[in-house]
């Protein structure tokens, strides 16, 4: 891949938005993610749920859709203005990348949009419109489960994230944290809104979806998901955590969704706003980076992830990661 | 009130165990203690529900009975063997105070039992054989409200805490703090199982029950039900607090029920079983007492409480308070 | 006060960056902000503490500075680029307003900067350009107190809240929730950052400052530094709370520092950074706008506030409230 | 080993009180425990530090011995009264096992003491006297680290889970929960105080001592320590957790200090003291049982362990594991 020093404006992106999965049991993904998550269904169509946590101002932050195989469909910004729609489309043009314009309610609750498949393989959507469901903020008495607030970020999988870095960047993200040494970029964090992150990068075969993160605002919620699991001797949905991470200093738990769909809750993290705010830069041999108190990452974490699809809705082709893998330079007491 | 200095041996009570609370809508009262509490139906029948905390392995920490006028109807201890039923029937009768002895089964899930009519005015329960219910404590799918564990004690409103303190120091329970100045005993807070209390005395007007406390893990579940209250506007259930008490060391909030009684929910606390366990001595002018963080109780604190019922269910008649009000004499930024 | 349909562009204000108070006796003050607070020691000068959140990446949130009366001497924001300087400084020329220019390093971490005089009285400083101070967000072993992360807000009184609402929203503010009737605008809530304020008015007698916003991560917290005054007997520091607001849907907990300033150390929050974040509406019937949990506010909160001083460092001028007071419309159970 | 099913009467043991471990270097140990854990220095003397938990009521939990080689010397019970130490003199004469009386004051701030060669292997004392030290469970302002309360329990390795069971019951131990199939017997956990355990047993070479356990209040201070050891980039003495523990539900982490003593951190829990306490029997295959959120133990917890000393204060020499060891049945996702 490479990403020409082109002169198209980006859109004004402002913030990772929402995310559709296929899954391949829609009652079971409603079991999952609403009856134990706790995620509010704002809609359900014959084959779609659409939800969003009890932070969420507009229409949803999760669109699960019955397929026959699971996979990530499109990962979605919302931008600044309705002008950026055109400017999204003119910078994939540019790109070379193949465009579409979606008409206002195709989605559920989502205005028009921009679908583009990006340098990276995934399909991306930019919209400005969105719907405004009933306020649940204040709404302690329907809060279940994780008590999931809002969407945070897309973690996404790619085989040169030096070259995904350099693409989002030309998308006017800023940068957060990255895992590095001397000569390789092993892990970065982006971001649009004044959080660290909306989007970060896992080295390997890709394009994949390494998972969704969603912000909770609490550290006993976090506990709690996992308790609930226990509870329903469903703890083998929990794959990775609870920790607290290095990068983004958040405490996190991955959780994995009956079709292996990995999702992350997450609390904590910090204000990026200012305009020179400082990359914080950890080395890839610092055990702490990947979990602060140093346990090690299992491996399925770093070798599992979702199948994305393009605008056809078929299957992206994988290529190999084209830089070290990062566990067999880590000092995380195993070597992937 | 007098408590001779009686020979007759005590029974060996081991802890406060439940209590009979008369509510005038029964379903009313359902809504409140089960649905925002989160209270365990373990059974209903016609006229009564009965309920209990996550944590509590036996069948009920509260029954809630139908009845014309709000009132406590008994206050029940567990004891450690059969045979302390006659220790407690003895007891009383030495004392002069009227028993009456319950068949096991005429309250569900409670063996054989001794009824008294206790020298302070209420009327409380002596049992031992207790049915057990299925094991909830590590269902948190299942959790609500407060996330309530068991009972923790009862606080019941005496004319004459040192009269209370002597009556109850007679039955072998311990002395875990006080409120005093160089001549009053304020209030007074006695314990059986290893906790800081099973009973406290707050002096007025009694007989009356001041409140029943329940047990809470955490104070972010002290927190979540004053949310709850407020996602409802059912806000004004809440009394006083959450704050932290000097006395007990514990987190609390007040909250009164639909028919005006009152409860605890209550974290944190201590051990008390060592032999020699040191009393905890707070002056009546040290305005932490209360509330370790210095705010006043409010008034209807002091001086609202629970009628308390006689063995044939009539109200008790009232005692004026034989000693200085507690409020009178306090830093609190009132003199009630 | 009238805001003219002015021309200027309002300088591109980042958030709110720091407060400089001045205090009494500086020894006093660092007890306070410091060694119970939590705060982080940037730098100390003769006369002033420079101090710092543990996720703050600048080199200030709060200056404290030796005087004889206590007062709150500026409210400084930070703003994009040095070229938003310039603009500041034109925007208050046009509004007739005194400005004055201060070259880097006259204090100590800030480049250079605008003050002005601004309409509603108080003085506010532009600055672009901040020292970095060693990152500490992740060093748990330093923590104490409240462990503040950084400054969230300023609330300021001010006798006549739509305007200082429509000077605010020339400014390019954002409007988050107001507490209001059909005729009265009682209070607002105004963001630059994507939170819920950096600026909010109380209507009172102004200008005065009501109370610096801190964040901390999470509500035991907040429930912590009221348990270590309280651990000192000096639970008097404690104003209000903790309580849950209504308006911002934050923890909050309100203390006075031994000069009577008045800090709020403030716990959740929600993202407002969506291009048509909608406004929340309080009435100011409901009572739980300013407590979730119903308790009425205590008068002091709603009367006291801090000096502040004009460019000159004198006191500014007192004007009463231009419009009925919040309270005595509310159901609180008080009418102030 | 057998145990005589002898007519002596044992103690009335009260708790675990405390233990004695002997440490090759006093000061790093020091700053393990106290700097960084935040145990409370009651007593320091040229070679040993005597620590407590800020709930602690008598004179310490912990001796740190300086030493040339890790090791447990003791593990103390607290007993009812001062004439329980001649029972637990005879008591341990009865078993055949070699006894010691120590005199009052030999150990700061404990009594006359008696010491025994348990049938185990362990150097036990029983003690009923105990100096008290300042009472400083409200001074949250001294708190840090894990903000430890009080000893919880002993964990112990046996080579023959059955046979520690059977000992312990004949000290008068309650039975809480226990890890078996239908004919091993893997673990248990043992209670005198109304809590989960005083004593718990681990299948494996012994006698050794597993680990030591204590109480703290919430969740967030286990985790807490962990961010702690994380900040210092001494992550490396974090050995397993934060996790749920299925047996018991308690929230854990178990850490190592420098000489490679465990120490649990240990928060949740339930009331043991009812008469009829049920016990509750997990299943070596259900994975939840060591960790409630399915995570496999880590080969080091089940493997290490700290040698313990006898009366003259040399090793005990080991015994291998006399029954299936309990991870080769499980499934951990490992099969040690």
């Amino acid at each position: 891949m490479t990403v020409p020093n082109h002169p198209a404006t980006p859109p004004d992106i402002v913030r990772a938005a929402y995310a559709e999965l296929v899954v391949t049991d829609l009652e079971r993904a409603r079991w999952f993610w609403v009856d134990l998550l706790g995620f509010v269904v704002t809609e359900q169509t014959a084959d779609a749920l659409y939800l969003r946590g009890y932070d969420e101002l507009t229409h949803h932050n999760l669109i699960l859709r019955q397929g026959r195989e699971p996979a990530a469909a499109r990962l979605a910004y919302r931008v600044r203005t309705p002008g950026d729609l055109d400017l999204a489309q003119a910078f994939y043009a540019a790109l070379g990348r193949r465009t579409e314009r979606v008409p206002a309610g195709v989605t559920p609750g989502v205005g028009e949009a921009v679908l583009a498949e990006d340098p990276l393989g995934f399909t991306v959507e930019f919209f400005f419109d969105a719907a405004r469901p009933q306020r649940l903020q204040q709404r302690y008495d329907l809060r279940r489960g994780a008590e999931v607030a809002r969407l945070d970020h897309f973690n996404i999988v790619v085989p040169d994230v030096r070259a995904a870095y350099q693409y989002y960047r030309s998308l006017g993200f800023g940068l957060a944290e990255t895992i590095e040494d001397g000569e390789t970029l092993y892990a970065a964090w982006m971001f649009r809104k004044q959080t660290v992150h909306d989007v970060a990068f896992t080295g390997g075969e890709g394009p994949r979806l390494h998972h969704l993160g969603f912000f909770a605002h609490e550290s006993h919620q976090v506990l709690r998901i996992c308790d609930i699991l226990g509870s329903l001797h469903e703890e083998s949905h929990i794959e990775r955590g609870p920790g607290r991470h290095g990068v983004s200093n958040a405490l996190y738990v991955y959780l994995r969704d009956p079709d292996g769909h990995r999702v992350e809750i997450y609390t904590s993290d910090y204000f990026t706003g200012d305009p020179d705010h400082p990359v914080l830069r950890w080395s890839v041999r610092d055990p702490r980076r990947r979990d602060f108190w140093g346990h090690p990452v299992i491996p399925s974490w770093y070798t599992e992830a979702t199948t994305v699809l393009d605008l056809d809705g078929r299957p992206r082709p994988l290529t190999p990661e084209q830089q070290p893998a990062e566990v067999k330079v880590g000092a995380d007491g195993f070597t992937g």
